[in-house]
């Protein structure tokens, strides 16, 4: 299945503003980029490193006036998602030392207060996958779905208490649900095919049997089309553009995810 | 000045339990080991892995029963602690790219949310070292300072409905302030000479002038005496141990800091 | 300045054959990427990660038959190159921990056995850049540069014993004589316009006066249009396949390097 | 068995002089530091940072005159090394990322040299481990082991042409031979309990069988009594102290390993 991605941004800037942009999607086991555009304009001095979670960021100053981004990938996916029910928690001395960070609470994931609920969703499940999977389910049965985006970002707790969010929302009461069971899991965003309204999404994975598997409490059926551009401990890590300074709001966004020919 | 420090610790262990210790002080600028002891009873398999933020942690798993963990440093230091009022604010896009990191909001510390309160506080203030003086000088003045330790972390928001906290407490509401402005911050546990009463210490550090200057608003007066154990971006990265599964608390906990002779 | 470059390579594959990759540029300090494609045939399952060196790497397994590899990327160069005479020598104690490794000798460059040779050349001259300018200059005037590729790589003892090479084993004596002088060296492959025969191109980065200078002895002027796919200590790290078990040749390998309209 | 490590050094500098120590043994699966004393005289200002390969290394400038490093460990090892004939070959597709750079030739280990040689020794081995323990037996009977030191390290090539050689060499042939087998294999400097003449020691690891096991050519049989302070490709990156600038060579170097009681 080969998918292209687009994403268009355009900003009207008022004072020099230094970007941090994550909008490279890497190849990965489940994903490979046959073809990648990615203009900014106007043309400007730009600089690349790999965060701390091996996303690649690129770092930017945008002048005064219009500025804008623009990516398009191309990009081959499976059909399908892997699902693996029965696979095992792992004990967390088995764990690999760069999968730890994503046992331990975070900005908007406060694992730390959510022991009491985790064991009461998961209540009988097999320790690992069937966990993750139950407790994916009583999101999608629990918290309301708005699809859409909101100006800033909540916590679990927060998210809990409205019983209601977007894509990120769920996310992140999911990781903190998975990591007070002591199961590390990470926000994913990028795209999703047919997703409606469209919109860069947000979702998360859990380390479950030796290996992250994808989870998704806003679409109803495990299926394919997810292109991952961005990993990390919740929100706070995975802004596909973080800016400093005065706030600045896109003036165009436009996201698309179209199926193309192999 | 050489110190000696010591963590002595006992804890009663009902079920095997993976512990991750952070006891380790590491030889940096700052600091000289000159010698360290470190046992762990029972003898146990141990394994040492460096995290993100550069701690070399020990991962272990402890056996039923009584488990104890001995660590004894003798440090030199300097008598006198850096400052460097007027040291100018770095951009963000001059930041060293393993800097970036002490941006974001964590855990603790919601930096997305205190812009109008730091704005207030470092008003009329030269940006960088003598923005963050500023903001030491407020926690110092404004949040009462209750030595010893509380059960559980509480978050920079929390802290300041309070407006009371332990030594984490107000290195939390520090970071998150800093961060707000966009000045890199980050959480420092280690010990404290004459620290009363005598415990673990957390203060916190800042980027500003192209490197860390030291903060602590628990304490009167910029002096030395300062032990770095580890590093993070607040509390959830840097516990001198984290325990998984049941709460374990340690049965004994004793720690000094004594001067020694050269 | 946009170049359009492209390596097409095909293999004839008899075993199945795992390969490392090291094909696709990163954007950088000095170069832009707009756009790239990266095709593998058959297609495979591939997995991507970076390198101690930064180098984004793809991990693949080529099967029995007809395996081929297209990768082609626009990019955006500065039309000249960065040059400092005068940028001074930083003493090791100065250095980015992340440099040091560009200090030691390597498999291709034995800089423990060229102090005598490297002071005579630089003799006179004032740390830093210029040392590593008559270096450049000694080799462009020593040794014979004889364009196209042969079959194993030599070191630079062997290179400054044959007085010739190609272009990988002028940068290789290169290397070898700055790392024997304290300055931080490192090998470079990439494309590069108007190069005559076309083939991939190696060249040599000298770290003074705080960072990184493009030199390469086989071209008559400093000029622009580099391209940079990987970096490394020498030709052991950045080859652009690495392959392990029965060697392999690639049947077809069409390398171009065009310039295109903004 | 608790070893007491200890290592002794003097230098006498005529200029001040950047040295990177090695020294500093870290608590690993096979091997716990329960204690250790670092002591540098004069007293400096030392920075640690920790290198490529997981070692912690000091910088520091050595000032004019006496200069002396004394550093001692106790620390818990096993009584026995670990051995695993039959542990089998992993494929190149199947090593964890951060192994393959020890399948690369590097300084003193031509491995792209040595395939012919490699498979003559192993002919008729199971794949993996056993292929190791025979390139062991190789050079057990092959290759003279010359206790003591060379002034300046050879190469696999060069110990291989001159059929003897220290401690080092043996390791660098080991190591070239394995990986020309797609093994990889790592140089390992540390001490060993008995070794006579008592001095530091080098062997090498292989990654055998999903982990690394140790060989060690100069001995006669597999027994424990190893502690490792440092890894790495080869002698190039594994100095126990490294120094820039004219050679300057300890005036006093004491090494001592003795058991002491738990």
């Amino acid at each position: 299945m080969l998918l292209r991605v687009t994403c268009d941004l355009v900003f009207n800037i008022e004072i020099p503003t230094p970007f941090i942009l994550m909008l490279r999607p890497r190849s990965g086991a489940q994903q490979w980029i046959t073809r990648e555009t990615y203009n900014i304009e106007p043309n400007l001095q730009a600089y690349e490193f790999t965060d701390f979670f091996g996303n690649l960021c690129q770092r930017i100053i945008a002048p005064i006036g219009t500025f804008s981004v623009f990516t398009q990938a191309d990009v081959k996916i499976s059909k399908y998602i892997d699902e693996a029910p029965g696979a095992n928690f792992i004990d967390v001395q088995n764990l690999p030392d760069n999968v730890l960070s994503y046992l331990l609470p975070s900005r908007y994931c406060e694992s730390d207060r959510f022991s009491e609920l985790a064991n009461n969703i998961t209540y009988n499940q097999l320790p690992g996958y069937n966990q993750v999977a139950a407790i994916e389910n009583w999101l999608r049965n629990t918290i309301s779905y708005i699809p859409g985006s909101s100006d800033y970002a909540i916590s679990a707790i927060e998210v809990n208490y409205k019983q209601s969010g977007v894509c990120r929302d769920l996310a992140h009461l999911g990781i903190a649900l998975c990591r007070s069971l002591s199961i590390p899991a990470r926000m994913v965003v990028g795209y999703l095919h047919k997703l409606d309204p469209m919109d860069m999404h947000a979702w998360f994975e859990a380390y479950v049997g030796g290996r992250w598997y994808t989870f998704d409490a806003t679409q109803t059926g495990r299926k394919g089309g997810y292109v991952a551009v961005g990993y990390g401990l919740d929100a706070a890590n995975v802004a596909v553009f973080n800016q400093f300074g005065p706030a600045v709001y896109p003036t165009k966004q436009v996201i698309k995810v179209e199926q193309i020919k192999n």
